[in-house]
C-alpha cells in the first residue's frame, strides 16, 4: 500500500467551488427554461462548451466539437511517444434534470489539470465531453462513447420523435457529418477514468464521499404477463378463481426473496397493471415489468432462469398461463483491474475507503470499456436522488474527489515514466 | 318433507320458450343499437314495459308505471283479506349488458301467472319490474326497491353526469313526480320472491341448474395505500430498499390466506397501482382496493380487522407506511328463513339440490328484504358470467326454475289458506 503524502500546496477549496460554479453556469445553458434540459445536439450545448473552453483555454488546453458535438480538450506531454489517458463523462441531460448527472465528471476532468497544470505529465490527456448518453432524443444512448471508439456510423440513420435523422441533426448543430471518422480517438490509450455521481444511496448510507467502482453491472429487462380469468369479486368463491393478480404477487415477492439472497444481484418489478382494474373484479390478467441486474453474467442469467422457473410454477399451480419477452439484454463491463487498483490506491493515499462497488446504472464507461482498460470513482449522492432538480452534491465530496483525481494521475505518472 | 307430486299438465318447454322469447324481445329495447344498454328511465324503457303488458294483458293482469318508473302487474285474489306475494327483479341495465340480468326474474314472475292462470290462490300477486337497481345512471343503486318500499324521496335530488336530477329525469321520462307517494306499496305482504341469474360460477361449478339463497353477503370497500420510496432500480441494493409494491404484494397473499381459510369469506384485490410505475424504477407507493363480502357481518368485519393489523405490520417490517379509507359498507341481508325453507321444499319436491348458498352480488331483495320477509331463487349462469354480451342461460334451467316457482306458489296457497 502507499502511504499518505503531502500533495502540493494547493487551494482544494478553492478548486472544489469553481468546480461548482462552473457545473452551476453549465446547468443555465438549457433547452428549458427554469429547468435543466439539455439533449443531444440542442443548441445551448454550445454555450455549455463555451464554458469550458474558457477555463481549459486558461489552463493552455487545445478544445473543439468533434463531428459527433463531443467537446474535445487536449492536454499535449512533451514525452517521445506519450501515451494517451482519456478523462470523460456526458454533457446532455435528462427533460428536467439535475446539474451533476455527467456534467460534473467533465468539469472535474478540467479542473483535475488545473490542480496539476504546473506538472509535467508522461501521458497525454483527452478530456471529453460526450455529447450524449441519456437516449432522450433517439432513444439510443451513448452516441457520443459511440463516436469516440468509432462505432457510430451506423446510427447517423436513426431518425427522432420529428422524424430528423442523427446525421440532420449534425447538420443544424452546425458540425459536418462527413467528419464523423475524425471523432474516433486514434491514440494510443493507457486508460479511461469517468468520475459521475452514483446516483444511489450506498455512499451515502455508508457515509463515504467516494467509491470505487469495480464494474458496471448487466441487465435483462423483461415484459411478463400472468393470465387467469376475470371474474366477479362477490360471487365467485376463492376456490374457483384464477386470480392473476394474486399470482403476480407470489411472483413478486419471489423476485424479492432471490435477489436478497443473491449477493449483489438487485431484482425489481417497476410496473404492474392487473386487468381489467377494477375493485370488484378477481384481476383476469396482469402485465408486469421485471429488470434484474449483477455484475457478472453467469449470476444475473442463473437467477433469470430460475425466475422464470418460479413464474412458471406459481402459473401451474394456480391455473394460470405465464409468458414473457426479453426486451433488452446488457453485458456487465469489468472495470479494468490494474487502473482501478490504481485508482483504489489513490483512494487509500487519501484516506478514503477503497471498497470497490459495483455501478447498477449504465455509463459511458461501458462503451469506453469495450475498447480501452476503464475505472471509474463515484461521488456520493445525497438521498440517492438523480433524474431530478434536487440533485445535489457535496462541496466536500467535490473535495475529495479532487485529491482522489490528482493523486491517481501522479501514481499514473509514476508508473508510465517507469515503463 | 312434501314429496313429488305432479302439477297440471302443463307445456313447460312451450313456457321456458315463450320466457326466453319475451327477454329477447326486451332486450331490443336498447338505447345504444347493436348492444344492450337501458338504464333508469331511458326512453326505450317505455317498450320493454309495453312488451311485458302485453303478456300481462292476456293474463288478466292489470298494468302500469308507478312515479319511479317501475312497472306494476296485479291479481287479485278473491279472498276476503288476502294478503300480497311481491314478486320481482329489476329492468335496468349495465351499459353492453346481457339479457337475463334482471330481466329473466321479472319475465319469470308473470311465466309464473301464466302457469298459474287457471288456478285460484289465496293471495294477490303483485309482479314488480324495478325500473332501477344498477346505479349507473345516477351513481345511487336500488331506486326502484327503494321506492317501492317507501324510502326514495331523498334520492330526487340527486343528479347525474349531465346535472339532471331524478325528479327531472321522472318528469322527461313523462311520469309524475309529485305521485311518488304512491309507488310505495302499502299492503299487507307476506313475503317478497326474486328470481335472479348467478352472475357466478358455483352452480355451474356443482351441475346444477338452480340455487337457494339463504342470505345476500354483506360488503366492505376500501382503499389502501402502502407508501415506501421510489428509487432507481440498478443502484438501490436491496437492504437499502422500502418498495411499496414487495409490501403490496405481501398483503396481496394475505388476504387470499385469509379468504381461503375462512368458509364463506370472499375478498379480492381488483386494482393495484404501483407509482411511478416504470420498469428501471422501485415503486415508491401502492394504491389498491380491497373488496371483502360474508354472509355474516360479524364474519366480515372480524376478518377486515385481521387484514388490517397484517397490513400495518407488513408495513412495520419494511419500513413502509400503510394507509387506508372505507369506500362503502353494506350490511349482510340474511332472507327468511320460513318462506326460504318453503322455496326448499319446492325445490327438493322438483328432484332439485336444495343446499342453500350465499348471494355474492347485491340484488332487489337486500332493499326489499328490509321491511318484508324476501327469498330469492338462483338460475345457473354459463361460464359464471354476467354483465356481458354473452351472458347466457340454459332453457332447460329456466323450465327448471317455472316448475320449481310454480311449486312454490302452490305451496304458499296451502300455507295461505291454512292460516
Amino acid at each position: 500500500m502507499t502511504t499518505s503524502q503531502p500533495l502540493n500546496e494547493l487551494d482544494w477549496t478553492d478548486l472544489a467551488g469553481r468546480t461548482l460554479a462552473c457545473c452551476a453556469d453549465i446547468a443555465a445553458c438549457t433547452e428549458e427554461p427554469g429547468q435543466i434540459t439539455r439533449t443531444f445536439l440542442c443548441a445551448p450545448m454550445h454555450d455549455a462548451h463555451a464554458r469550458l473552453d474558457r477555463w481549459a483555454a486558461s489552463l493552455g488546453l487545445q478544445t473543439h466539437e468533434d463531428a459527433a458535438g463531443n467537446w474535445r480538450a487536449t492536454r499535449r506531454s512533451d514525452r517521445p511517444n506519450a501515451r494517451t489517458l482519456v478523462i470523460g463523462s456526458h454533457l446532455d441531460s435528462v427533460p428536467n434534470a439535475g446539474a451533476y448527472d455527467g456534467v460534473l465528471g467533465v468539469v472535474l476532468g478540467v479542473a483535475l489539470l488545473d490542480a496539476l497544470k504546473d506538472t509535467r505529465l508522461p501521458y497525454h490527456v483527452e478530456l471529453v465531453g460526450f455529447s450524449e448518453e441519456e437516449g432522450v432524443r433517439f432513444s439510443v444512448p451513448f452516441i457520443g462513447s459511440r463516436a469516440l471508439i468509432g462505432n457510430a456510423g451506423e446510427l447517423m440513420t436513426v431518425t427522432d420523435a420529428q422524424g430528423k435523422s442523427v446525421a440532420q441533426a449534425i447538420t443544424e448543430y452546425g458540425l459536418d457529418v462527413a467528419q464523423l471518422a475524425d471523432a474516433q480517438l486514434k491514440a494510443d490509450v493507457l486508460g479511461y477514468l469517468e468520475m459521475h455521481i452514483e446516483q444511489g444511496p450506498v455512499l451515502e448510507a455508508e457515509d463515504r464521499s467516494l467509491g470505487l467502482v469495480n464494474a458496471i453491472a448487466g441487465q435483462s429487462r423483461l415484459n411478463l404477463t400472468f393470465t387467469g380469468k376475470a371474474n366477479h369479486a362477490g360471487t365467485t368463491p376463492m376456490y374457483l378463481r384464477r386470480d392473476a393478480l394474486t399470482g403476480a404477487s407470489a411472483f413478486v415477492l419471489a423476485v424479492e426473496n432471490l435477489a436478497k439472497s443473491t449477493p449483489g444481484l438487485v431484482a425489481t418489478v417497476g410496473s404492474l397493471k392487473p386487468l381489467p382494474g377494477a375493485g370488484n373484479v378477481i384481476p383476469g390478467e396482469v402485465q408486469l415489468t421485471l429488470d434484474i441486474r449483477h455484475a457478472r453474467d453467469e449470476v444475473r442469467l442463473g437467477a433469470l432462469d430460475q425466475l422464470l422457473t418460479i413464474a412458471g410454477q406459481i402459473a401451474e399451480e394456480r391455473g394460470l398461463t405465464f409468458a414473457h419477452e426479453l426486451r433488452m439484454e446488457e453485458h456487465a463491463t469489468p472495470m479494468d483491474p490494474a487502473l482501478t487498483a490504481l485508482l483504489g490506491e489513490a483512494l487509500a493515499a487519501e484516506g478514503q475507503v477503497a471498497t470497490p462497488m459495483v455501478s447498477g446504472a449504465g455509463h459511458d464507461a461501458m462503451l469506453v470499456g469495450q475498447v480501452w482498460p476503464a475505472t471509474m470513482l463515484f461521488l456520493r449522492s445525497p438521498g440517492g436522488l438523480s433524474h431530478h432538480p434536487d440533485e445535489a452534491v457535496r462541496e466536500e465530496d467535490v473535495e475529495a474527489a479532487l485529491r482522489v483525481g490528482t493523486r491517481f494521475l501522479k501514481l499514473l505518472a509514476a508508473q508510465e515514466e517507469a515503463r
